[in-house]
C-alpha cells in the first residue's frame, strides 16, 4: 500500500487524487492532508480517509476543525496549521508519496521539504518548478528520487521519455491549445476584454491560469518547467499549437522518431500515472480511439503572444529572472482582471519587471521568496505608472 | 562495430540498409550479402563493402559473379547460391545482426536459421511472421534475442511499447493509409480495374503489396505480424485508418494513455532503429514538426474490405490458416493482375482456400512450406473454377 500526503487536498488536483484513492482502496492510503480555509470539506475528507495529520490555513480554522473532529470521535487526528503545518504534512514519517498541489508560492516550501525528506513527489504546483526549479530538481537528484509531473503536458513528456535516454532527446514539443485568441488578428488585441480572456475554449480553470492560457504565458511557464524537470536548455523545448489537446505533448529523439502521448483530458490520468509509476494500472479513463477523427496543429505566433517569448528569455537566464516572470505575471494578470491595465499591457509590465530584476541564482527557498516579493512590488509600481498615464490619456482599448 | 548480414541486399530494404552502413562507417560493417539474380548490383555491393560471403540465386549467377570478382582482385570473397547460400549468409559466424529482407517465403528458412543461430534479427520479411511467426518467435524466445521489426508500423509499436510492460498493454493500434479505395463506394468495387488498384496514394511499392494495400489485406497481415511479434491476441490488435501515415502506429496502455510514434515515411528510420536498438543515434531523417498541420483518422470499413476480416479470422485460428491466407492471397492477387479474376473475387478466393485448409500448427519450416504449397494449389483450382464460370457468364465487372 502506498501512503499518500496531499498538499492542497480540497483543490481540484487534491480531490482528483482522493477519487483515485477511493477507486483503488487496496493500493493507496491517506497519511496527511493540507488544505486552506475550507474546514467543512477538509473535515469530510478527514472523516472519510482518517489521516494521521491534517493542516489548515490558520489557528482559528485549526481550532474549528479540532472541535468537529472531536465531536465525530476523531479527536486522535492531529490538526496543524499554516506554512509549518504544510511542511509537517509534506514530511510526515509515514508518507511514501507527496502530491504537491497547493497553488502559488504558498506550496513552495512544503514541496521543497518533501523532496528534502526523501519523499517521492508528484508535482502539480507550477511555481515549484518555475520559481525554484533549480533548487528542487537539484535536491531530488541528491535524494535519488523522481519528481513526477502531475500536469498533462509534462506527464506526457515523462511517458514519451521512456522511449529513449535523456541524451537521445533532440527536442520536447509541448502542445498548446492556443487559448481563446488563437485566431484573433493582432490588430484586435488592443480591444480584448476580461470576459473574452476568461472564455477559454477547452478548459475550465481558475482566473489567473485562464488569462495565462490566453496570453500563452502558461505555456511559457511550462517551457521553464520542462527545462527544469528534464534538464534541457530552452532551445530544446518547443511549443506547437494543437487546439484539440488530444496529443498532450511529444518527444523528438535524435534518430528522427517522435513519440506522442494521447489521452482524455482528465487530470486523474497524470495523477494515477505518477502514483503508480513505474507501473501502469487499469483505469476507466479510456480514450475513444475509434472516434478519433482529426487533429490540427500550427506554429505559435510570438508576435501576437509576446509572453511566450518573455518566458523563453527568462528560461535562458534562469534564477531570479524566472521568479520575476512569475511574480510580475501574477500581479499584471490581477491588474488586468481589475480593469487597471489592458490585455496588451500584461507582457509590457512583465518585460519591464524581468528586465529590472538583477540576474542571480538564489540558493535557498527564503531567497527565492525575497526575489518574488521584490518583483511583485516592482510590478505594482509599474502598473501604477501605467494607470496614471492611462487616466491622463485614455487609450483606444478602453474607449471602444 | 556491428557486423551485418543482409538477406535481400539488392532490394529496397537491402539498399537502404547499405545507405545506413555508408553513413555510419565507424559503427557498421558488412559481413555477408544474399541477393537474387541481379549479379551486376551485387557485384557493385561486394566491391564497395568487401563482405566475406555473397550468395546469389543459382549456380550460373554464382559463377558469373566469381568471374567478375576475380577480375576485380576480389577472388577471396566467397560466393554461394540458392537457399543454402541464403542460410550461410544468415548464419555467418562473424555476423552480429541479420537484416531479413528477402521477399516471400524464399526468405523464411534463412530467417529462421538466423534466429536459431542466436543472431539478432531485424525483420522486414513479412512472410516470416505471417506464415511462420509462431515458430520464429518461439525460437527467438529460446535464444533470448530480440526480433526487431523493420517496417514502419511494427517498428512504431516497438518504440511505443517502451512506455510500459507488455502486460500493461490494452491494445495496439496499427495505422492504415486506407489505400486508393478508402472513399470508393461499395457499389463501385465491382468495377475496380488493375490500373486503379496499382495507384496507391502514398507509397510506391511492388505490385502485390500495392494490391494488398488496396484490399487492406496488407494491414491484415500486419495484424497477424503484430500478434506474433508482441504476443497479443487479435482482439488486442486494432486498425485505424490514417491517410497521412504520419503516426505509424500507437500503443494503448491499460491506464488509458496512448503512445504514438511519428516520423517521416522513410524505411531507413526503422532500419536504423533496429540496427542501433536499444540506443538511438543521430540521423538526418528529421520530421518537420513545425510544418505539421492536420492528421485525419477514421475506422476501417470491414464490409468494403473483407480481406481485413479474413485476416482477423485467420489470426484467431493461427497456424495453417494464416499460411493459407498468405498463399491464397499471393495467388489471387496474381490472378487479378492477369485479369483472370475481379478485385472483389480476391477475398472470395482467399476465404474459400482458408476455409478448406485443415487447422493445424506446423512444427517445422518444412511443414509450413508444405501447407503453403497445398494452399497455392487450392487457390489455383478455385481461380480456374471462377474463370470457367466467368467465361460462360461474363460478370458486369468485366463487361462495364
Amino acid at each position: 500500500m502506498k501512503r499518500i500526503a496531499i498538499l492542497g487536498s480540497t483543490g481540484s488536483i487534491g480531490r482528483s487524487t482522493l477519487q483515485i484513492v477511493e477507486a483503488y482502496p487496496q493500493r493507496f492510503g491517506v497519511v496527511s492532508l493540507a488544505a486552506g480555509k475550507n474546514v467543512d470539506v477538509v473535515f469530510e475528507q478527514a472523516q472519510r480517509w482518517k489521516p494521521a495529520l491534517v493542516s489548515v490555513r490558520d489557528e482559528q480554522q485549526a481550532q474549528a476543525l479540532r472541535v468537529k473532529l472531536s465531536a465525530a470521535g476523531l479527536g486522535h487526528i492531529e490538526v496543524a496549521h499554516g506554512p509549518e503545518g504544510n511542511v509537517r504534512v509534506a514530511t510526515h514519517a509515514n508518507a511514501d508519496f507527496v502530491v504537491s498541489a497547493i497553488v502559488g508560492v504558498a506550496g513552495l516550501e512544503a514541496t521543497f521539504e518533501a523532496v528534502r525528506a526523501g519523499k517521492t513527489v508528484g508535482l502539480a504546483n507550477k511555481e515549484s518548478l518555475v520559481v525554484a526549479g533549480e533548487l528542487i530538481t537539484a535536491e531530488a537528484k541528491r535524494q535519488r528520487k523522481p519528481l513526477l509531473p502531475i500536469d498533462s503536458e509534462h506527464n506526457a513528456v515523462h511517458q514519451c521519455m521512456r522511449g529513449g535516454r535523456l541524451e537521445e532527446v533532440e527536442r520536447i514539443w509541448l502542445t498548446a491549445s492556443g487559448g481563446p485568441f488563437l485566431n484573433t488578428p493582432l490588430s484586435e488585441f488592443s480591444k480584448i476584454t476580461v470576459e473574452q480572456a476568461l472564455n477559454h475554449p477547452t478548459w475550465k480553470m481558475g482566473q489567473r491560469i485562464t488569462v495565462d492560457s490566453a496570453t500563452l504565458m502558461n505555456k511559457g511557464f511550462e517551457v521553464i518547467e520542462a527545462c527544469r524537470l528534464f534538464g534541457l536548455p530552452p532551445s530544446q523545448v518547443k511549443v506547437i499549437v494543437h487546439p484539440q489537446s488530444t496529443i498532450h505533448s511529444m518527444v523528438e529523439f535524435r534518430d528522427g522518431s517522435l513519440l506522442a502521448q494521447l489521452s482524455v483530458t482528465d487530470m486523474r490520468l497524470p495523477i494515477l500515472y505518477a502514483l503508480t509509476y513505474p507501473d501502469r494500472i487499469e483505469s476507466d479513463l479510456r480514450f475513444p480511439v475509434e472516434e478519433l477523427r482529426r487533429l490540427d496543429f500550427c506554429a505559435p505566433d510570438m508576435e501576437r503572444f509576446p509572453c511566450l517569448r518573455l518566458a523563453y528569455e527568462a528560461a535562458e537566464a534562469g534564477g531570479s529572472k524566472t521568479i520575476a516572470l512569475n511574480a510580475a505575471d501574477e500581479v499584471a494578470v490581477a491588474a488586468f482582471l481589475e480593469g487597471r491595465i489592458s490585455f496588451q499591457e500584461i507582457p509590457r509590465v512583465i518585460a519591464a519587471v524581468v528586465r529590472e530584476t538583477a540576474g542571480q541564482h538564489p540558493e535557498s527557498i527564503r531567497n527565492v521568496l525575497l526575489v518574488d516579493t521584490e518583483a511583485r512590488e516592482a510590478a505594482c509600481d509599474k502598473i501604477k505608472t501605467l494607470s496614471r498615464s492611462q487616466s491622463s490619456s485614455p487609450r483606444s482599448a478602453r474607449v471602444s
